[in-house]
């Protein structure tokens, strides 16, 4: 584990990288649908290895070192759904009312794409399998998926959707969880349930 | 649907955006894991955004459209799991032997992580949606996930992995397929099982 990072080290890290990842997304998104002429995808493709040779002069090693602060929060950067570091995750922000309902609120655009013009069935399942585990979880305790079970009662289509999920029962380290995708409309698209677990710290 | 691409043009466009979305994919591992410093960050963060207006003096519209080539073949570059332009993509290469079986071998590195050192649950999900849907495939006739059910048995960790998906049974436009996702030492992390449906073609 590395040395935990301080509140000044955590805004500088999220100032550079947040914007960077940003215009990362946008990279992602033009490379699947640029139409450009050779000499500029060929310029385009030299610009994104001297960006690689730029940030690679000093790297985290692999596996990957768990990065928390002095305050005591993991930090969760490179996730693949909520990292802001990470240009594959939308990403989401998640909310949480009293009743520990999760809420979130997101557009995807063609780099989810499976069916065209739809979000692809398996980010669907990957959005439900985050936002339902995000019930389970309790400060110091992550939660881990047990069972996921996933119903697709239409097709969503790409654009703005939005993604909840609740608890139905605890019983000790195991939540049973619930929840689905609604479209622009408000219509339910996908409805998922699963068993998430708290493993026991070990002391 | 825009035009059929001719072959010429096909190999035109895996030529060029192939080879820039594999370089676009490690700048995506690295931005995750860099410590550089600020000067830089911000000039790498200045050459992305050159690059997305190099690649953007032409783009698809979107919604995007459909692309098929003049030999009949639907081009799936764009989709999440497989597509050859987009870096969300592993890409996932499917292989189908003889008795229908899918196969397909990986390696995920720090982009598709969840819990640290492991690949994220929901990931799991997406690759076995899409390894076991590829079960029910036919040609003109692609399968949409019904239902889909994933069971965890033990975390799964980055790096080399193989996912398996086979059909159990078939009734008419139904293909009830099963698989599973083992680890370098063949031990399976993951299972699933689901219902892929093939509509109807309108006549």
């Amino acid at each position: 584990m590395s040395r935990p990072l301080r509140p000044e080290e955590v805004q500088r890290a999220e100032d550079l990288f947040g914007p960077l990842t940003q215009a990362l997304r946008t990279l992602v998104d033009v490379a699947i649908r640029s139409d450009a002429d050779d000499p500029d995808v060929t310029r385009a493709h030299e610009l994104i290895e001297q960006a690689t040779e730029l940030l690679s002069t000093r790297l985290e090693p692999e596996p990957f070192p768990v990065r928390t602060t002095t305050t005591g929060r993991i930090l969760t950067w490179g996730n693949v759904a909520i990292g802001m570091r990470n240009a594959v995750a939308p990403p989401l922000r998640l909310q949480r009312d009293d009743t520990g309902r999760v809420t979130t609120d997101l557009t995807l655009g063609v780099p989810y794409e499976g069916p065209a013009g739809h979000v692809h069935g398996g980010v669907c399942a990957l959005l439900l399998d985050h936002v339902l585990s995000a019930t389970a979880h309790r400060r110091g305790e992550p939660a881990f998926t047990g069972t996921l079970n996933v119903r697709y009662v239409a097709p969503t289509r790409l654009g703005r959707l939005r993604v909840q999920a609740w608890t139905e029962r605890e019983e000790g380290a195991k939540t049973f969880a619930a929840g689905h995708i609604t479209d622009a409309d408000g219509a339910v698209t996908v409805q998922a349930e699963g068993v998430f677990i708290r493993p026991k710290v070990k002391s």
